[in-house]
């Protein structure tokens, strides 16, 4: 029912998923014309969303010249510089005046380049020399050389470079493309910033669901299916139950100390639970800042130091609050028997102890993922949750035992 | 020792805050010449990030034009769309011919536009008619009129659009910029992807903070100094510390319970924090759906259906795991004496409800939060564990009651 420029837009404002299924419903013949109309890194990633056995049927439908493009990009890992980048853009000869580059430039145009903010300055043997700006291009005598107005502290990338690497880079340099050189300073292509623009939202989303101990769940919330959803969350919930089931093994161990003095089982989930949630402040604080680059593998100690210090402060926070609590609660309703300040002070020397174990370990837990080669984020909220309950549960009633042998226990 | 180019392109590549601290350090006259390199929306910036009794005599420094347009953004709050947009645009009218408008264009670049990959068609009334990219502008042939080939099925913000909707609209639209417009529909700027490009990420940092149970630093973690950072944490750790006491009143319920079965003491932490896990884990997937705006406030009851759903299935996976476990453990050790079957069942019982319960807080928790105007991120992991832990326990010891009364208790 629309026009032709009316539907092409409207083709082209559809994401990858809704093409592919459309020209898929179209079959080969009649999605030539449609097909035709994508930038390579754009058909690529069309092609990519289809089902491999209908791939080459529909790469045939390109002119050869794209299907050389559309062919390198795909061997290279799909969420690599390469896999993302456009491989045409605007190039520029350093030795011509702004005058005929101008006219190159509007020639390129009409050939069909994405135009972007800048133009690049190849050698002859395709070595990136330079950049120059459309608007210092617009703004430049006529009869100056680009060799003479280029800039020549470039940035840019490798084609094996990450495109999330790729993407804190643009936002980093404040740029709107980068270019993707090889080992030799060849250009091969340029990633601008909307081929990227959703992947700092997407790796945030899997941090966010990794940290909330779940596995990432790669669609939309109320788009995936429920037993694929039960299965991504369910399992890492098992995991995490096999690990508290410690929890249980622990509380086994000080039985004779509980069936003795029940009043110690009444602090267990305060302990535990301060314990896990210092660890989860600390792990997830460290998580995004490596993942915003702030912070490094080799920043461990300096982090590691940092953390200590804050959870003892955190931890005689936590202790004193306690310590006022059991203090009040006794002195208005006499519940904890005669020796509630042992009790007190047990409750207090174990959050100390507990919250400063919770910091460091949760500060710690996610270098050790990245260093053993896994994703920081995995060290969730409930994962840190449960590594400290186990060791919380041990802190506290060692504490118990100094300070309550001889009387409670 | 750097030349004037050199200078001024390390200048303008400076951070915000490293601009207004270099030019503090100069003092207002001989920043003169480094203020005026700044496009009216950075220098707005700028001014904002000196002390406010600097303002003014910095604000001097600026041509009348740039003045006028700083004022104006000044005026916008710093977050929306009016405080982040540049005040210069390529502009064109309608009616002119392609050739005309590419000379036009290019007079605008001299006058120091940044040069983007559209330029706007205007009315005389300033009113937004169209907009065409470069590509083609540069494609078109030279006689043809500007308005026969602009797009007018328009993508625009208004001035008070709050920068992140408008950071999320750049990446679903794949746009490189979006033109802001008053209610007349009168353009007012332009906000490109390289002035929000920060915004999506620090959004989401904010939101990871918040989860993981802190308040967002606002500084890289590094950075930001050791009592801020202790404050930050401190204040979250100690309102979830008071909430988390009540467990110790709720455990004070029952422990004539614990007292006459200690063996119940033993599963409290596994309990507890298996409805703390699976609530977190609801919460989070639930926060970062609305983030996306994948969920809105009106899909609660399609959310909470989902989740109850889910809550029963992994409440059954984690009592299934946590029956076999106890009747493994009684077949090996017979440590859970005579009536270890009714323990065993009170145990899976409990999971499911508490599972169930969990699940359900923690995915209404961000409804509840944003419904009363508050941010849903605010429902961390420890938060939502918080306010699980104590309802988990009265489930836990009712079902114990249920099962084991008249037995054990």
């Amino acid at each position: 029912m629309l026009g032709a420029n009316e539907a092409a837009d409207f083709f082209l404002a559809l994401s990858t998923r809704a093409q592919a299924e459309l020209l898929q419903e179209l079959g080969p013949e009649r999605s030539r014309p449609w097909i035709r109309l994508l930038a390579p890194d754009d058909a690529a990633d069309l092609l990519q969303a289809l089902p491999a056995e209908d791939r080459f049927s529909f790469m045939a439908l390109l002119d050869p010249v794209t299907q050389g493009e559309v062919s390198a990009l795909l061997a290279y890992a799909e969420d690599a510089a390469g896999g993302v980048m456009n491989p045409r853009y605007m190039r520029l000869r350093p030795d011509i005046p702004v005058e005929v580059a101008i006219r190159y430039l509007r020639r390129q145009a009409i050939r069909g380049i994405e135009v972007i903010d800048y133009a690049y300055v190849l050698g002859s043997d395709m070595r990136l020399l330079g950049v120059i700006s459309f608007r210092e291009l617009f703004a430049a005598p006529p009869e100056q050389l680009v060799q003479d107005i280029m800039h020549v502290d470039l940035v840019t990338v490798a084609e094996e470079t990450d495109q999330e690497a790729v993407a804190h880079l643009l936002v980093d340099e404040g740029l709107l493309a980068i270019p993707v050189v090889d080992a030799e300073g060849r250009m091969k292509g340029v990633v601008t910033a909307d081929d990227v623009a959703g992947v700092v939202q997407e790796e945030a989303t899997e941090d966010i669901q990794k940290i909330g101990g779940s596995e990432a769940l790669d669609e939309p919330y109320l788009q995936i299916g429920f037993l694929d959803m039960v299965r991504k969350r369910g399992r890492w919930l098992a995991a995490l139950f096999l690990g508290e089931m410690l929890t249980a093994t622990a509380m086994g161990f000080y039985e004779a100390e509980i069936a003795r003095a029940v009043i110690l089982a009444l602090f267990v989930p305060l302990i535990i639970s301060s314990g896990g949630n210092s660890g989860s402040q600390a792990a997830t604080l460290v998580i995004r800042a490596m993942a915003l680059g702030e912070v490094r593998l080799r920043d461990w100690w300096r982090v590691a130091r940092r953390e200590i210090l804050t959870g003892l402060a955190l931890g005689c926070l936590l202790g004193f609050i306690g310590l006022v609590r059991i203090l009040t609660w006794q002195a208005i309703g006499h519940v904890y028997g005669v020796h509630y300040l042992l009790v007190a002070f047990t409750v207090a020397g174990s959050l100390v102890g507990v919250v400063m174990f919770g910091t460091f370990a949760g500060s710690m837990l996610p270098f050790i993922l990245r260093r053993i080669g896994a994703d920081p984020a995995s060290a969730s909220a409930p994962f840190v949750a449960t590594l400290v309950d186990v060791t919380g549960l041990i802190i506290y009633f060692s504490v118990a035992r100094l300070i309550l042998g001889g009387t409670l226990l």
